[in-house]
């Protein structure tokens, strides 16, 4: 595949969450399928070496950390708690606190991105329409190539994902093949 | 005082800090006195609301956290540990991790203070020809009215220091007389 | 209407334009159609001193200027000419030029908007799915409140257009009535 | 010269103005000179293929053009006429409006910088303690190395221009040799 010349990096976009807010029961069981998707996919790009970067919504606060948010996914009995414990990030993976739906909005992502020498982005999270809707056309717009596997995000319905995923298709020109089609 | 129109924060710029850099040996005597006065600030200013903003460098890294770095110079037998003792921040403290001198280079600082209404900022911190400069100047660009104690900043030589507060008073029209004088 | 405690701006993006790209040409009879509501929803707001602001293209390049892009479109045989006499700029609107997608990426839109107290803006233009709606989030991440009557932005399909207007309303929360029914 | 890698970008800040302005009168004959060297150093450029970018203040408007700016400061009797006259950019130099002292804020600079592949910015005009100054460090944090010939900026005063250079050679690694021991 024609993936070579590419500097890769995985954002995993919104997946430690407790879910625990008004629509997270429709949402949670595909955002549960993805998770496995983008845990198998996690392994494979972390034995080439392709850095995994978390953003994660920090709810309006600048009071709490990262690590505070995986503790509070993975200890406490919320809806999320099993995708948490499923893709707990490592020591070695970055993450990155968005303040909205956009990874790139008031953050640092797009100078993390350029001091990892990254080209191309490869999404997946939560959920198809927003966030992850919002981060690629702002990768778009800095010039990145996206990989979005339509197994690895979620929405809340099966058509929103599907629309979400032939949009960033046609007008971000975004691969949406699915993760197990990909980095074989 | 004329004050009374505004909205606050108080920012301390890179005071949790290990100091263990080159010139860290030079500035430490300064940033130990400039410390104990924007403690007595800090808790002037608690006791009426205004929110206390942490700015810190984040070493180029996105893999830790603020409260890490907390624990490594309050734990640490670092340099640095007795101003991060001296001046631990609080739970309801917030925190912002630059990766560059400006305070507001890539991080959500300017969104923070947008939501916490500020429309005045007091500059305290290190170093006062550098990161206090750069937060100062990008402030000033965003419109925001400047405080800057000339007794909460520190540099690596008094000279240096005093020609930092004089420029930031006629070109960024801030106040710098010492936080003795100021919300009495 | 609900709509009397708002600081209005009308955004209209990228209707000066000569229409000469691949797709010009399916696009330019629902372009047409909407720039004539434009036109008349401009001379509405005009009328109650609402900033009228034009949001272009600028082409990739940064050694022309908005008002050779007007005299292009306007005396130029181009296919865009009949919209471009029809809404031709006054010397008192304002006017970005965008390098991209969004009208708010790498321009200072966000700080006019600022400038003139504007918390509600009208979006209209071309194309519905693509500038419009990449301006629409990035305006909804800035907290703006949106106005985006249905006949007044156009894309290459009535369909497309339909979608896009439907993703606006539902995320962004906009309100998509008709200009007819706007300022009455 | 070890200045062979690198892709440069000569800026002339605000020298398109018409020093109309309380202290114009001190800055001028300080401009004028730094103009004049400015020139010989752009022709030496310009046979080298580099690109020359004219950054200006848009005095906090968005409804004229940098063109008719020029045409302003060349054709009306303006204090800044000579200067205009000498200087007066051509039609493949680039340009950019300012709202604020630096370049880089609220401008697409950066991305104009990125899309010709410039590393190193050759930066020169007025005032050397205000926008030159907030320009070159804004450079700084975005990574580009800086040249900043001595005897290419100005400022109201013999002192504060020296001072600011000092400042920049020794903050931000700046080159301030003079324009004649450059690009021999």
């Amino acid at each position: 595949m024609p993936l070579s010349d590419s500097r890769y990096a995985l954002l995993v976009i919104d997946m430690i969450n407790d879910f625990e807010f008004s629509t997270g029961k429709e949402l949670y069981p595909f955002a549960l399928e993805a998770g496995k998707q983008i845990s198998i996919l996690k392994e494979k790009l972390k034995a080439k070496n392709i850095p995994i970067i978390y953003v994660n919504d920090n709810y309006g606060k600048w009071q709490s950390d990262f690590r505070h948010l995986v503790s509070h996914c993975v200890e406490q009995p919320v809806l999320g708690q099993p995708i948490a414990k499923m893709m707990c990030p490592n020591k070695e993976d970055y993450f990155i606190l968005k303040p909205q739906f956009s990874g790139f909005f008031a953050t640092p992502l797009d100078l993390l991105l350029t001091h990892l020498k990254v080209d191309t982005l490869i999404l997946t999270g939560v959920t198809g329409n927003m966030c992850v809707l919002f981060t690629a056309n702002d990768a778009y717009m800095r010039e990145y190539k996206l990989i979005i596997p339509s197994d690895c995000i979620a929405s809340e319905t099966v058509d929103i994902n599907d629309q979400s995923l032939q949009t960033m298709k046609k007008v971000l020109k975004a691969d949406i093949r699915p993760s197990t089609e990909l980095f074989k």
